[in-house]
Formats: structure tokens, C-alpha cells, sequence
């Protein structure tokens, strides 16, 4: 399973917000679902403060390890908002108002009867040789410079422009996934399960302990891009699961 | 802000379950926030999958920048859990069944009336050198190596161990911050806002735009470990909001 042949992808999610506790993280949640349902597959997240040497030094780090990069937030219209420069230090290139980008940010304004401020205009600073991703929700553009994407923070434009990019993306063999729940205490299933996992290399198997109502369990999940694969592991496992479970032993 | 003299700490979380978009991470979020009242600048986090050279070579980079590294996930009883061998191979010593942990665990088991099994005891190898950190809800005990703690996965479980770590923790003076709500767009709010921040530098001054009932706003975030600082920036950004909602310019 580790090296699938896949397009490899990291997110680098941008803002003090984030490790400071106040805001909790969800992109990475949906950007992770998004790649794993296109065969992508995602290998690493980084979080970093709203610092220009730590935005520098990570995307640096990961973009020329990876297929895709994928920033979020510190793209708007306030002094915190470094990303832009930032991108473009990474990449050595220099930033000015991209005049498309100068286009579609006055005429929203002028929608809304909004001023049209130097704070608003900085959106529209983009590195050189950038490409527009259109933001379907508030206007506001990200950008592509080679492989890495610049998407706001806010978790819903993100969204959004996230839908923009299928064009874009290398694409692989989906995995699939099967859960098999088992109602016993995971140091129970430990020792079958490993020997298990050994006879399906294939497959990779991942054992995630719950506790609920009074009950301790174990999620199996079992992953594979090879659909026969999948299904002889699924079917090892719920006869392991089912022995187990009814004291029959191995 | 950004020397600040105070300990800073890393995360690292340990999962592929993160990473595939199956579960939805809340640890980093829980220790940010336990971080912060302690006066430690939680500085970055990255998250990789259950891989042995991804997880070596991630807490290599984290502990020689840091004086804390916190690690989740990837300590119980079965084969996808590599974190212990992992963290031996990073600080490059042998791993072994260390004999508190055995007693702990087998007292555990025995007062459960659960079998002994070889998965369960895997719970029980530890990195030479490293000290127990006390596991108050389930007992399978984590970790301390070095300047690098190591956690379970499960946020509950996580979070009571934390806790257990007072001792070990270098403090520093907790960032105070105080939110002022203005219902602007933020665009209106960024030039001045801009100026304002140049005119309290003792402060971090952060905007976060929301869009609740119709109405836009910014969540205009002041953050400072000297309480003089950060009242004398709050008195200016709540003058400031009032200006601009009463339209009395600057």
C-alpha cells in the first residue's frame, strides 16, 4: 500500500487561529475525503503560524516532495493575511495585482456597494505566473504556481473552490474501504489480526478502538485499491471477528 | 510576538486515519489549548501517516527545533501500531518490555479478567531510557523520551494524560487575548486595521471574517503576554470599530 503508484498530495494550512486553540481545524478533514475519493493519495498535513519564514521553509519542504500541495487561509483582506508573499518567496517570484484578478474584485464590489479599499485591492495580489482558481462563493481568488493550490481558510469557500480544481489534479485508483465492527477488546483481536494483516499484504488493515454503551470494540478498516484484494481480506476478517466473538478460537 | 522568550512545542499526530479523511483529528486542538494557558507557543504540528520513515524523520525535525514535542496515536495493541518502535529508531536505541509497564498492565488485565495476550503486552515496550507517563482511564501507559512525549490517539484517554505532565513542562507567561466583534465587512476594516497594528507592536492582532444572519463581520482577535499592551490595543480597536460603524471615518 505505501508506494501505490498514486499521485501523492500535502495540505499546509495557514494561521496563528489554529494553534492557538481557538479555531479548530476542518479543511484538512475535507480536503483529505476529497483526495481519497480521486485516488489521491494524501500523505502529510502541516499546520504553521501566520510567520513568513515558517510558510516559506514548509511549503519549500513539501512541494517538491509531492504531486499536489494544498495551503489554506491567509488570503484576505488584513495584515495577517501573508500567505500571497509568502507563496511567492517560496517560489521567487515576484507579487503585483494580477489584472484579472483586479477585474473580478471591482466588479463584485460595485455589486455590493462595497469601497473599493487598498486592503480589499491587496486580494488581488497574485505571484507571477500564477493561475486564477475562481471562488464561486465571495470572488475573492486563489491561485495555482505549479503544483501548489492557495485556498482561503474559511472552511465553506474553501469548499467551494476546492470543486474548481478537478482539472488540474493528477488522478489515481480510488481506495476502497470496508469496516468490520467487532465487539471485543482490541488486545483480543491483536495477535490474530497481525497475522492476518501479514497474509494480505495487499490490503492495509487499521484497528480503531471504541467504547461505547458499557461495550469496548474495535472499527477494522480494511483499505485497497484491488477490489479481489479487498474482498478476500473483508472475508478473513469477518470470519476471524465471528470466531472470536463466539469463544471458537483460530 | 514572535520571539517571545516563552518554551515552544510541536505536535505530531500519528494516523492514517487522519490523513484518509476517515476521522476528523481534535487532538491538536485539545493540546493548543492546554499549551496556551501554560505560556507555550505551540508552534507548528504535522500530521503523518503510520509509516516508519515518515514518523522517524518528522520527530527528528520536530525535537531538535523545540523544547516540547507531544506525539497522538499509534501506541495500542495492534500491528498498525508503530509509534513506540518508531520513536526507539528516532533517538536510535533498543526497544524493550519495560517491567513497570508489565506490572501495570498485567495487574489491569487481571483485575478485567481479560487474557494476556502477546498483542496486549506489545503495550507494554518502551524506548530505553524513557519514563512512564501514568494512564488514569485505561493504564496502558505512555511515555517520555527526551524533550518528546508520547500520547495515545484516543481524544479522552489523550487529554487525562496531558494532564499528567505538569511536572515535566517548561512554563512560560500565557498569551492573554480579548475579541472585539464588529460588524463590518472585513475589507473596510483592513487599511486602518493595518495602521492600528503597526502602533501596538507588543500585540498579535488577528481577523477572522463570519457571516451569521445576513450580516458580515470580523472577529477582530488582540493577543499579548503584557496585560498593559493589550488593554491600550483593545481601547484602539474598539474605538476604531466604532468609528467605522458609526461612519465617522478615522
Amino acid at each position: 500500500m505505501h508506494s501505490s503508484g498514486n499521485p501523492t498530495a500535502a495540505v499546509l494550512v495557514i494561521g496563528d487561529e489554529i494553534l492557538s486553540g481557538r479555531t479548530q481545524d476542518v479543511n484538512i478533514n475535507t480536503i483529505a475525503r476529497f483526495l481519497g475519493e480521486r485516488g489521491i493519495d494524501l500523505k502529510e498535513a502541516r499546520i504553521v503560524s501566520d510567520d513568513m519564514d515558517a510558510i516559506v521553509e514548509a511549503l519549500n519542504a513539501l512541494r517538491i516532495r509531492h504531486d499536489h500541495v494544498f495551503t489554506t487561509g491567509g488570503i484576505g483582506p488584513t495584515h495577517d493575511d501573508i500567505t500571497a508573499n509568502a507563496v511567492a518567496a517560496a517560489f521567487g517570484v515576484p507579487i503585483s495585482h494580477h489584472p484579472e484578478a483586479v477585474r473580478i474584485l471591482r466588479a463584485y464590489f460595485r455589486e455590493m456597494g462595497r469601497e473599493e479599499t487598498e486592503a480589499r485591492m491587496r486580494m488581488a495580489r497574485i505571484p507571477e505566473g500564477a493561475e486564477l482558481i475562481p471562488n464561486p462563493v465571495s470572488r475573492a481568488p486563489g491561485f495555482r504556481i505549479g503544483n501548489v493550490f492557495v485556498l482561503p481558510g474559511v472552511p465553506r469557500i474553501m469548499e467551494a473552490m476546492l470543486h474548481e480544481l478537478e482539472k488540474h489534479l493528477a488522478k489515481g485508483t480510488p481506495v476502497r474501504s470496508v469496516t468490520v465492527e467487532a465487539r471485543l477488546p482490541e488486545g483480543d483481536l491483536g495477535d490474530p489480526l497481525r497475522r492476518l494483516a501479514a497474509e494480505h499484504p495487499d490490503v492495509s488493515i487499521g484497528s480503531y478502538p471504541f467504547h461505547e454503551g458499557g461495550c469496548l470494540g474495535a472499527r477494522i478498516v480494511i483499505r485497497s485499491r484491488d477490489a479481489g484484494a479487498l474482498e478476500r481480506a473483508v472475508q478473513a476478517v469477518r470470519s476471524l471477528v465471528g470466531r472470536l466473538m463466539t469463544g471458537a478460537g483460530e
